[in-house]
């Protein structure tokens, strides 16, 4: 069988151009060239808006990483993430006929990396932020918001968020509890964990608690970026320690973090009908088999080999798909609870504990989350 | 009919992403996305140069505007600038089978571009500079050669002098001329017009006087950039005047500047089978027909509904293409001169007066300019 890095060899890139326009022909050249194409560049020059008529921008996403968090590789560097940019290109092509161009940026400065992508930010209709390490991530996507007039969106924070949230949905409606009423323990509070706390904040959640490496997170600690806009709201006991004294009579684990931290035993003293999403990479928190035997009646995990794979894939094409069809400026908090929303309603008769969430590969789910996006955009 | 406008707003973008890997199931998605991709991620972390091998950058060149210089219409801003950009990538894609991104910078500062530029150039196999004004292009193609790693090109300056030479080395033959004997005019200072005096000396030209709107230059002016270095070897009988002066006894006249400033009586006091290729567009410096009546035995124009068309897209998708295929790092002095030969000797037996030059759309054009590109490269 042939590895991925020999289809990779083969391949040579997984995206290539495609013409729309026929440039074969004298008479085809002079409309999609010159004299022809100053009819468009005026028709822009005049109204900027034009843009989105007149060129591929409108439906043309940046897929843009720095190269410093990449997979669970770490910092590997701005070439060696363009593998992971150009695959994420090609899924956007896949499952929201969206064009992307995939960009590394050889920079780790914030305000470096934020001047670059504004100043092209005019050839693109949003940008797609991959694999930035936090707390850089945070400013970053902050500080182009401000600064462009297009979509700005983060997928390993609000991607990551939006499906893991769909997931807990769907498993509260399976174990009979309400959001607003169960502990959350999330471990890990990088870009991911952040973000998705702050979702299922905006969700309705009222009980949740972060671990990092050094322990549960105390809500007088002070933090950079959004963990630490978060982190006050968090761990309303007060609690101290670590992994087990978090979990003692927690409804639900969202692990965005690291292997085999989770013991049976943890889960064992979760509350009844315990919900786990063990979502690290390659290796989960725990193995599903295990929290199983702990009691854990809902298991999710990062893999496509086990059931309930949490993959930004269910958000990413849809939400960008949504965002262009309604000419949105801004993929706005609202629009990633329509997204998460959508997901998990897609599941519909089909939910029990194996299927919480739709597979990854269901060509149903970009457009259904499109629809709520772009809905949920034009209620403004 | 329907006009250029309305097919720009038909085709809303002329070129599109287009699949090499398959993302449609979950065992393909293992392959191009996650876990597989990771193989291919620290393979090019290991070693950058296999980001030519398991990326599309080997195939990939970024076409790249400030929108100050674009086609006759001048400083019309960046947005405005993408349907020629845009253009460009699908002659690229047509003609020397390139991938290209095309891009637009909202900057007008040199060090601004410079950096925009190199801090993504790690996502390219090369960058096709275009539209941008002189004298800043100069100096931005320079300091882009000088950090990059990839070959630079602009292709206001390169490729309008190679497609120039061509015609010029060919319409020589027909006329009994050589290159190192004859009296050449250049009128227009810009990027193409420098440009072209290099190359033309690069190819064996002595005698060679350029004009600026205020009239013949000085080999004791002063300018920025290549015109600074070009000027002191022109106008070696020390001329004053404009183009009347300019133009007596010359043998060649070429034409990079502005409509209808040559009259038919400049054309008469020029030497006998006079060479005149009056390329402003739309509007020539003076029409063949006018310039065919003053004497001049070979007309060449940039247009397309006249003969002996000088058209760049006879020059850049082939020298990518051949700088690509031989893995070239830069694109060389020698390789444009090695491009403008290929390009005259395509003509061949059908070399005549109203045909001294391939058609725009000549598709073995982009294979003899890509091989012999690659050749030259190789040499080293």
């Amino acid at each position: 069988m042939k590895t991925a890095l020999q289809y990779h060899k083969e391949w040579q890139g997984k995206i290539e151009t495609k013409l729309r326009a026929d440039v074969s022909t004298k008479e085809a050249l002079a409309l999609a060239y010159t004299p022809g194409v100053a009819e468009a560049c005026l028709a822009i020059e005049k109204d900027v808006e034009q843009s989105y008529k007149l060129t591929r921008r409108w439906n043309t996403v940046a897929v843009i990483s720095d190269g410093t968090a990449v997979l669970g590789l770490g910092d590997i560097g701005p070439e060696a993430s363009m593998p992971v940019m150009e695959g994420k290109a090609a899924l956007f092509k896949a499952y929201g006929d969206v064009d992307a161009v995939p960009l590394c940026i050889r920079s780790k400065d914030v305000d470096e990396i934020v001047n670059t992508i504004a100043l092209i930010a005019g050839s693109f209709g949003g940008v797609n932020l991959e694999d930035i390490a936090a707390p850089r991530c945070f400013e970053i996507e902050k500080k182009l918001k401000e600064r462009c007039d297009i979509p700005i969106f983060h997928d390993d924070q609000h991607g990551t968020a939006i499906v893991t949230l769909a997931g807990i949905l769907n498993a509260l409606i399976l174990v009979g509890k309400e959001l607003d009423k169960v502990k959350i323990v999330i471990s890990g509070a990088g870009a991911s964990g952040a973000a998705t706390a702050e979702l299922l904040f905006n969700a309705g959640a009222t009980d949740i608690t972060m671990l990092n490496r050094s322990g549960i997170i105390q809500n007088t600690e002070k933090f950079e970026g959004l963990l630490g806009e978060i982190a006050p709201k968090t761990n309303k006991e007060n609690r101290t320690g670590k992994y087990a004294e978090a979990l003692e009579n927690a409804d639900i684990f969202i692990g965005l973090s690291a292997p085999n931290i989770i013991t049976k035993e943890m889960i064992e003293s979760m509350n009844k009908d315990a919900i786990v999403f063990a979502m690290a990479n390659p290796t989960p928190e725990i193995m599903p088999d295990i929290a199983r035997e702990g009691g854990a009646r809902i298991v999710a995990t990062g893999r496509s080999d086990f059931p309930n794979q949490i993959n930004n894939l269910l958000a990413f094409p849809g939400i960008f798909r949504g965002a262009f069809d309604a000419g949105a400026k801004d993929i706005t908090k609202p629009m990633h609870l329509a997204a998460a929303y959508a997901i998990a309603a897609l599941v519909g008769t089909d939910l029990e504990e194996n299927h919480i969430i739709p597979d990854a590969t269901d060509k149903r789910v970009g457009k259904a989350v499109a629809e709520a996006v772009a809905k949920e955009w034009n209620k403004k």
